[in-house]
């Protein structure tokens, strides 16, 4: 019997969900260990990540870190890569660049100072999201229907995951007026084992 | 014949420089296309690019961009990869720690409000510094001198083409007093191939 996955992570989506869709694309079993993001537990499990941060996934007795460098791991495993070097490199890629846009995202969702927070609003909404959300358009368009190579791999996956999280940042759906990035949000979540995950995952708010 | 790589970026080392490190490592024969910084040309570049960013890596007729993915497909056509999936995962893993340092260590190197710069400083030199660099010193050393898989990967690459980006921006130099990540830093400078390229390269600020 293969080992099986654990992964410790908040109890929320946000950069765990991608890893939570491969593992439940590919129908590993996992153990979801989450905590509160408030909560005490934290505190005391910090100390013992590699670098202050989760999530964390232990396989086998080893104990990985950093989301994204999990996430190509596991979409190796489920067969969600390139078929070839340079076409993990265009995968890649895109995911930098969603990677680029969940920090632009971030730093103004975790913004606390309110004053802060509305003047990096307008460049936000006004300039930042129609220029990325113009380019993945276009580039899903060329990828027929997909980000990267023209058929599904682990960069839909990745984005679609961080969809919810992207919600609960900026208060309204991040593709709702962009049809070919909709399409493939509701591509990947009709994805049998991905809708079964969604259904049956614990529900929280971000 | 092989097809020729050609590079673009500006005219210092920053996020092209383990892409050079590694392309000279191979001795892949690459064109080093370079503008300033501060002039004319890169207006006009811009547009061009597939998200308004460089380096662009060009091969065969085709276009890549985003440096680490860069970095991560030629590290495979120069054999600095791991000899399993796993491994791979704790190189990305050790880049990607290599590459939240970078985002702190930019923020306050290219933050502009002195005021906002000062109180930057405190934090990021008396916390954040040697937090990363306790561990990654603890890190080589528990890897046999290297940052991941007890051998030379492009994570080590990856970590010292930084280093002259980072003294710039730190007015220091990061691993001074880090005797592993040091000895790591002068390991990578003394391979032949990355010696006569940092001899032959053009001499920039940072």
């Amino acid at each position: 019997m293969a080992p099986k996955y654990k992964l410790t992570y908040f109890d929320i989506t946000a950069f765990a969900e991608p890893i939570r869709f491969l593992l439940s694309y590919g129908q590993l079993d996992f153990e979801d260990r989450r905590f509160a993001v408030d909560g005490i537990e934290w505190p005391s499990i910090k100390p013992t990540t590699p670098f202050g941060q989760v999530p964390l996934l232990e396989y086998d007795g080893k104990v990985a870190h950093q989301s994204i460098a999990i996430s190509r791991y596991l979409a190796k495993q489920v067969k969600l890569v390139g078929s070839n070097d340079w076409e993990d490199l265009e995968i890649d890629a895109a995911v930098d660049t969603i990677i680029d846009l969940r920090t632009k995202i971030v730093a103004y969702g975790y913004e606390n100072d309110a004053a802060v927070k509305e003047s990096k609003k307008k460049p936000l909404f006004e300039e930042i999201l129609p220029f990325y959300l113009e380019k993945l358009e276009a580039q899903v368009q060329k990828n027929n229907g997909y980000l990267a190579t023209g058929k599904l791999t682990w960069a839909d996956l990745y984005f679609v995951a961080l969809l919810q999280y992207f919600q609960f940042m900026l208060g309204k759906d991040l593709v709702e007026n962009s049809p070919n990035l909709q399409k493939l949000k509701e591509k990947v979540l009709a994805l049998p084992n991905i809708k079964a995950w969604v259904e049956k995952r614990p529900k929280t708010k971000f």
